[in-house]
């Protein structure tokens, strides 16, 4: 049984909890740890999130606290209307431990984490890429240390989905544009569940009342954590659930079978009216192209098989994996 | 029957030829003249050919010389190994009779015939957008007499395609992204074939050797017009025939039915490594989107159903619709 040795890269965020307890009882993953990001909210109330959601969904995994604001710009405003005003959806619920908290930054953790266990390690990020790039920065021979990157992020127009912050930029991305085009640029293996995929993979509003009533604890939080949630993808979408966005990424690390990718190096747009935008030049281009040209390819999915990925995240929450 | 009033803004360019052909030969289309501009060649060579397939398919039809090179940039260098360095497949094809050009700029015979038939004209511009902007800037009302605009240009990322020419960006609309910018903003009806959708529709070289034995003159025409650019798709593409760009803008004037567009407005990216990019905000998007917000929605053609424009063209020229 292949084991996957993960560092959760995280802006807790409902989907972000989600995908969390995800990763904490699918007996193929080891979480080594948990690093927080702003993004969903303040680096103060995700930080606060991955410390409460480690220690009641898988004590004794480290949680780090990583970047607070991007790169090279201010900080988004927190998305409350998306995620509520305490990131799990105004469930009250919150860590009382913080002394657990790792000494280190997060990009400090993830470079003694991929350190201590070369070509072992995937970071599975779900958030601003912010903390990846400043690991890159710091120590950029963690690239070939790391077996894999799996990223929740981005948008490539199948569908014609190219974002949801702006119509060319997804969330994620846009959170921190300058350090995805980093981490996408680097010489590791990365793969991109972006949104266009993302918002094809649907939990209805009956596949998470039958989490609730079948997956014990951990079902009922899901639940309790998706209620704010689902209310938001109903007023803004007129969706009668929510989209899968995060755990689409932990589902791609376990089962990327379910998914169909295309291969090319990918662009991050940092500048104008696009900002965030991700594009991709694929391997049959037949041109030149200088500024896509010499990056290494990335795995972007473009199809996903959305039963299988919601029946292997039930299953999993069901303990029947 | 409808009869379309149309003035075809090209640049000849051997699909452009194919183009013409197919309007001056559909029995439902009037062509009230042909406007050449910059792009597969130099203003000079598309002009020459513009004047040669109009005394010959279209005798009587004015043709305007129009812009040399793009609003604000140098003029892109012709693209010879596609189209030949006669823009017509190096076939050596060449009109005898220079004089016959319109003594109007192609922006001013635009503005004037558009007066001369309010609401009934509708532009097929398949070359970039420099001479409709240019009409525009001198009169802005025309954006309210004009029937419809149909472009073939740009590409919105359906199979992964957003470009020919860089990875984002398709040879029209990088031609003169800020002409682009400024014709999708403009109150008129504009529908786009973009690059993603007319590289699903193609003649095989059995098509067009059918098209050589069934249709006389015109027939023979297109087959030999067709033979450098043919190769050239099999070297770039690995391609046993030709994309049918052109030719796909005018059988949407034809039969829209032919086609799945989606609605919202176009805006066109104008500076760094995605310059020419072109992004649909879609009407079902939830959020504000300033850059796009205030601007007509677009129809922005995504699906295409190609046998049947593919029959259309070839019924046209052999005289059987």
């Amino acid at each position: 049984m292949i084991m996957h040795k993960v560092i959760y890269d995280t802006d807790p965020g409902v989907d972000d909890a989600m995908a969390l307890v995800f990763q904490a009882l699918h007996p193929q993953i080891e979480l080594l740890g948990v690093t927080s990001v702003f993004g969903n909210s303040t680096i103060e109330t995700t930080t606060r999130n991955a410390l409460y959601l480690a220690q009641r969904f898988a004590p004794g995994v480290p949680v780090a606290r990583g970047a607070a604001a991007p790169l090279r710009r201010a900080a988004p405003a927190p998305v409350d209307w998306i995620h509520g005003s305490d990131g799990l959806g105004n469930t009250g619920l919150r860590s009382a431990d913080q002394s657990a908290l790792d000494a280190r930054s997060a990009h400090r953790f993830i470079i003694d984490t991929v350190r201590a266990h070369p070509h072992q390690v995937s970071l599975v990020a779900v958030g601003p890429l912010t903390n990846l790039a400043l690991a890159l920065g710091e120590d950029p021979e963690i690239a070939s240390l790391v077996k894999q990157v799996v990223v929740m992020g981005g948008a490539f127009g199948t569908d014609g989905v190219n974002g949801n912050v702006s119509p060319a930029a997804e969330a994620n991305i846009l959170g921190d544009p300058d350090a995805a085009d980093i981490v996408f640029g680097a010489p590791w293996s990365v793969a991109i569940v972006g949104l266009d995929v993302t918002e094809r993979i649907v939990m209805t509003t009956d596949y998470l009342a039958k989490l609730r009533d079948d997956a014990g604890d951990v079902g009922r939080f899901v639940w309790d954590v998706s209620r704010f949630y689902e209310a938001f993808h109903l007023s803004s979408a007129g969706l009668g659930g929510i989209y899968v966005h995060d755990s689409s990424a932990v589902a791609y690390l376990l089962a990327p079978h379910l998914y169909v990718t295309r291969t090319g190096p990918v662009r991050v747009l940092t500048e104008g009216i696009a900002v965030g935008h991700t594009i991709q030049k694929l391997m049959t281009f037949p041109a030149p192209a200088p500024d896509w040209d010499g990056r290494p390819p990335c795995e972007v999915c473009v199809e996903a098989d959305a039963a299988q990925i919601l029946d292997l995240y039930a299953r999993t929450l069901c303990g029947k994996v």
